[in-house]
């Protein structure tokens, strides 16, 4: 986790006017390591991080050979499409707005209401999803068996396996790549290390007053959320627009009425770059959406300063950006399966987000 | 021009076997060179090519946030969409299969019918073409002007202007990078540098019939083709599905009769990983394209061996695809355009292919 430039200073820096400040930070968040490991523990190899970047970017992964992981999860944009909630299959339009895979990994699970336990599981939601990729795990791996290049380069990914072509292996190895897309050394995180010039004055404000109205009750760790459940709206209803009526977060899933717009707190790495926010994608600025929480989860009505501070605190979430070569994609061959008419009709399918 | 690994190899073989056939496609072909400068000879600056990639990725870039350059001509999939014919703006299905924008530096003109002179002017289609990104020149340099990130690169890249952010210099970035996209170092052109190995018998046979029987009259030059204009029938109408009657090519532009139904000789680069062929798109097999053009344009129907040949010796053509670091793109602002809503109507819009 250490980051060698900062720890340097941190070291040097014993009577730093921000000590009591960095303590009291260090007790609740983490600097983003420059190399992670998923939850689940499996190993994460050059070849399979190769082919997950393959298969994200492809966009013959979906049944019309439109759609690739990429077209939501943008790799240039913070991770995410900039849209309030994604255009998939057909220019249907998904419900929930598209959540950033950066840093995903250190998430304790996925999707806004946390029903995939971790990035391959998730992985395999929007590819089915008839409103996404609106692609079957048959037609998939008929894609992919179809290509030389994409068969050896699973067979590289997972040696001693004699079929390894396989959906569970294509999310294994989207996994192993997403467990690539950190973003590191913010200056949040140089700032925690012990450089004591990374944040401005404003900014050292707004995180002492994130800490002090309870953002961080929610929003902690390496991640800044990501990690608990909590109702959208636990002291006050969020307006209908923002928090949309006909979305009840887990009880969708759970179907127990505590669980009435619970979502996964939303991790705040990289925030400045993923608008628009909240799973309805309705709000475009941060401030507004800093208020928002504020009034909805606190109960709190932020003074303007007060609000403008945690907001210009957030800026210093964002990371090194992950740098990625655009992955040169297996060629295709006389049995690959086409893509899907346009004219076919566009199914009823449920999202993934 | 030159190629230091290939020209080695060339000078230490005066008395190959090949020497004939290399010398007769000497007359005819040139190797790809590792950088290109633009016919219009505008300078490729590293400002210019950095801005023009960014761009190029850019979903924002479409009135809906959803399509950039990428889109169609996808770095991974040989330039091209894989697609019969791309789709747009609210899942319009456009005219005519997607190009490839790699090598295109080398056409004498861009699209299909030729009617762009140079990459900069091509870049100003689709942007426009209501099947396509559906934007206009105002709303794109609202969206460019919003964002600081995007600012600073117009003018990086365009020193001394006073207002660097407008419609022609996005459109000259492109083709900046655009200009970057070569692919050197095919097998053939190895194999041309004087590497007797780097064709098998086969490729070389077909390379021999590929002269012999024609092929070369369109499709020479560096490019192998994306010079000159012919009509696509000039012997025999093709199939209707292969040619379809509604599209009559630089017809639609120049209302003489003589050019019904002629296009730019497709150009060969990489045809192995272009698939499907032609303008419709409804060709997915490169030996089948190879009888149907030997046909319609030569009036020859080939041995099986012969189509068989000519096909392998094409998959020599594919070179070393660019190796392109996705870009990290600007931050939107307060002031940045809202993606069009979905609900839009969708416009009645000319394609851009």
């Amino acid at each position: 986790m250490a980051n060698p430039e900062a720890t340097a200073e941190a070291a040097g820096e014993p009577d730093s006017p921000d000590a009591e400040l960095r303590a009291q930070a260090a007790e609740l968040f983490e600097d983003i390591p420059r190399a992670a490991e998923p939850p689940s523990g499996r190993p994460v190899t050059r070849a399979k991080v190769d082919l997950g970047a393959m298969l994200f970017f492809d966009p013959r992964m979906s049944v019309s050979g439109v759609f690739s992981c990429q077209s939501c999860h943008n790799i240039g944009i913070g991770g995410t499409d900039q849209l309030e909630t994604s255009i998939g299959h057909g220019w249907q339009q998904g419900p929930r707005n598209s959540p950033t895979m950066l840093n995903a990994v250190f998430n304790a699970a996925q999707f806004w209401d946390g029903r995939a336990e971790d990035l391959a599981e998730q992985a395999k939601g929007p590819v089915q999803a008839g409103v996404e990729m609106n692609n079957t795990p048959e037609n998939l791996i008929a894609t992919l068996e179809s290509m030389p290049g994409y068969v050896e380069a699973f067979k590289a990914a997972f040696p001693g396996e004699e079929n390894p072509v396989t959906f569970d292996n294509f999310a294994l190895a989207i996994e192993a790549f997403e467990t690539t897309l950190v973003t590191p050394n913010s200056r949040f995180d140089q700032w925690l290390m012990g450089m004591d010039g990374a944040m401005t004055e404003q900014e050292k404000r707004g995180l002492a007053a994130y800490m002090d109205a309870g953002c961080s009750t929610c929003h902690a760790g390496v991640n800044f959320g990501g990690q608990e459940y909590y109702p959208f709206g636990l002291v006050e209803a969020p307006d209908p627009e923002v928090r949309p009526e006909g979305d009840v977060g887990r009880y969708q899933i759970t179907q127990t009425e505590e669980d009435q717009y619970v979502f996964r707190a939303a991790p705040l790495r990289n925030v400045a770059l993923t608008a628009p926010y909240f799973h309805s994608g309705q709000v475009w600025d941060l401030e507004e959406a800093v208020r928002i929480m504020a009034n909805a989860q606190l109960g709190t009505e932020l003074a303007e300063e007060q609000a403008q501070d945690i907001t210009a605190f957030l800026g210093t979430l964002t990371g090194e950006q992950p740098q990625v070569i655009h992955p040169t994609l297996p060629v295709r061959t006389g049995s690959t399966p086409l893509p899907a008419p346009i004219q076919q009709d566009v199914g009823e399918g449920k999202a993934a987000d």
